[in-house]
């Protein structure tokens, strides 16, 4: 490996003008999912394609029939360097409720929330314009340091990702040739704790249900018809309530198909982390795991399918009370899907298991919401060690391969259409509140993701 | 009795004027359980208490804690006829989800829905504007043709019946020696069918009850946390789907306490009514009974108690899809209660129930909205048998006494607080869709029930 300490010296003289430029991209309101801001989301990808420009980048804005991809070239200094490619994401969740921020979601600033600790706050600050600027930033320095960069690097920055990623895989088809590297580092991700860094190596996948049961053709006086009309309420209550047994374990017919214990070796590297359900849970106001019993919150949120409902709603939910019978009754649900469980076959097990509870005088309706599988990287190899020597380096604690109980489809495609593994690397923490009012991204990540890239990208190189 | 047939011509040459009133108060949105309609209602009051005055009774608004009573009195004709107290209620149902009706709730209109038979639409026209002033039409015509009225008659006009009458248990209290009458006549109630007027002869109780399961401290990613975290929906269906075993009977301790079966002789006289489960039920859509099994739907309805969800929400119900776990989730549950069923024991035993399926790391609360027992008028009373004959030469066919699922909490009140028996007469129809959008009462309903009450005045005054 080279000298890199130039490389860092570089970054760490940059900060505060990486910071000016982060704040830059911050400030474009890059919200994907709503389309009253359509023309944002362009200037946020117009924006990067100077910075990759300026950076020596071949770089261009791709339209999509939804928000602009951005897709940049440089080559390695040394030809047999591995190529790499960089995928991150420039849209932002929208920021309403707009009153619970303490400062405009769009207006970054540095705060010092306890001696010696800043953040940078704002939308997007760690999802993910923040973390996509380590990167950049990392490879700005290589070039002013050394003229040059140690791999070949390939940048896919996204527009989409808050809204389903709808171009993505259309994108990738279309440019497969284009796009296909050696590997593909992902930056949207956490760290497992503030001192020490992460690499996921797992992702859920996930299928989306809506489903409405129908009863009578209109809202009923529960006085008239109450112990006589079918409740589509009840009707739903019931079909929510048994998706699980007692146990915790979810009661589809072959729901645990594919699914496998986690190996042994795994499980104890997870219990060096010290995590406990008391820690996990404590941090937002619970200490009991709902789950599956006799299983950790690390199992269970990174290595169990689940059944969740995510939304319920029927007859009447405003002030006061209204003793009417409804007409229907809807829920949103989803179930988060591991190893090799299949996303089609659980959605008709589900629908099937709902129909069966359904009166022959009422109806039911699904919508489908996104399905995707579990994604398995391997625990260790050569690009994952790599990287955990390189993390190593840096930060207090030795990095940790963990699991992740979100979806990144992305990884999957990348994985299936490109034949590319994905190094998952990011430095958010669990409490940056991304989707939520008061998004922050600590000031640390910042600084100390540009030279974890920086060390990344020199290790690759070797 | 006196020869009613001039004031019964008034009546019917009224009967323009008469819409135009009732389209009147019909247009003021009276939604007492909205408090941004709180001035709607004391117009709805000031207006009648103007109508009141007009036809000489000496009437008065009286302020409440909630909303406001009207209360008029006039004398009779002859110092030996009796005492009459009408209730009625001025205020009205909300009348969301507002895209589902035909035309504006508050622009009262006449509509032909088959040959020769009108409908008046509009939020109140049943329930209770429309039935109230077939009473105070009634009372216009006999003051317009004979200059007196045939029995004494003091008026109370209720604004809290649709949000649980607050403020009538103290103000019957407060004004028992001026209320209290010989009779009380109760006009909120409905016909058997089209043709064949009734009278209700028992009342089901009601409790109604909020309850709110919180689980963490704010809404949660269920990528990070789904598996681990109590989700409160998950832990609501289980409390509501438990509420009724596969028989359909309600499954809370000593439940059925104080329920008795209906007397054989009442059942047969139901069964000459010659209901059945597929018209009943096809008239909304459906056609299977869901209480308890083994029970005609007169019985479910009239004489055995149930648990319903009048309404449930939580987590997110828009558009789309988002992958939350909801800090917290709510119904609004009732109960119909029969026989010596205690309310305020149903009210625990729920509470203790779903208490005892809440994690200890979740809370629960509850909020209590009102509770009335069931009543039970006499089958067969002197007041009963006088309307009886009166309402069957008004109509086509005889007048029957009839059970009723609903809840008029005042009949109780009446009994106990004033020591009067309740005379139940309406001219609804089961598909006045109270409570629902495109509330609508019968031209027919309208005409016949201001005729109905002259016979019933000339009737009672014998």
């Amino acid at each position: 490996m080279a000298d890199i300490t130039p490389v860092l010296e570089r970054a760490d003289a940059n900060l505060p003008k990486s910071l000016e430029r982060l704040f830059d991209l911050v400030r474009i309101k890059s919200i994907s999912t709503d389309p009253a801001f359509k023309l944002e989301c362009r200037k946020a990808a117009e924006w990067l394609l100077a910075e990759l420009n300026a950076l020596g980048f071949t770089a261009s804005v791709r339209d999509t029939p939804g928000h602009p991809m951005v897709v940049a070239h440089h080559d390695a200094a040394m030809a047999s360097a591995p190529h790499l490619l960089f995928y991150g994401h420039y849209d932002v969740q929208p920021v309403d409720p707009l009153n619970l921020w303490d400062a405009p979601p769009f207006e970054p600033a540095i705060k010092e929330v306890e001696p010696g600790r800043k953040v940078i706050t704002g939308r997007g600050t760690a999802d993910d314009k923040g973390q996509l600027m380590t990167f950049v930033e990392a490879v700005r320095a290589y070039k002013e340091t050394q003229g040059a960069l140690p791999c070949r690097i390939t940048i896919l920055f996204e527009g989409e990702e808050e809204s389903g990623s709808p171009s993505l895989k259309p994108f990738l088809e279309a440019n497969a040739a284009e796009l296909k590297a050696d590997y593909a580092l992902v930056c949207d991700t956490s760290m497992w704790d503030r001192e020490t860094p992460a690499i996921s190596a797992g992702l859920r996948g996930l299928v989306g249900e809506e489903i409405i049961v129908k009863a009578a053709d209109r809202d009923l006086h529960s006085g008239y018809f109450g112990g006589a009309a079918a409740n589509p309420i009840h009707i739903l209550a019931d079909i929510l309530a048994g998706l699980h047994d007692e146990t915790g374990r979810v009661t589809l017919n072959n729901f645990y198909d594919g699914v496998e214990e986690t190996p042994a070796q795994i499980k104890a590297a997870w219990e060096t982390l010290g995590q406990t359900a008391e820690k996990f849970l404590g941090e937002i106001g619970l200490s009991i795991p709902s789950g599956e019993k006799g299983r950790s919150v690390l199992e269970l949120t990174w290595a169990r399918p689940t059944a969740e409902v995510n939304g319920i709603t029927g007859g009447y939910t405003g002030e006061g009370f209204k003793t009417v019978i409804a007409a229907q009754a809807s829920a949103k649900v989803s179930f988060r899907l591991v190893g090799n469980q299949d996303p089609a076959k659980i959605r008709e097990t589900f629908r099937a298991y709902a129909r069966s509870k359904i009166p022959a005088d009422c109806s039911v309706e699904f919508h489908a919401h996104g399905a995707s599988p579990a994604i398995h990287l391997p625990y260790d190899s050569a690009l994952l060690n790599t990287a955990k020597f390189a993390l190593s380096d840096e930060w207090p604690r030795p990095a940790v391969v963990i699991g992740m109980g979100g979806s990144i489809p992305i990884v999957g495609d990348f994985q299936k259409m490109l034949g590319m593994e994905s190094l998952l690397v990011g430095f958010g923490l669990s409490d940056d509140r991304i989707h939520s009012p008061n998004e922050k991204y600590e000031l640390q990540s910042f600084h100390k993701g540009i030279r974890s890239w920086i060390r990344i990208l020199d290790a690759l190189a070797a």
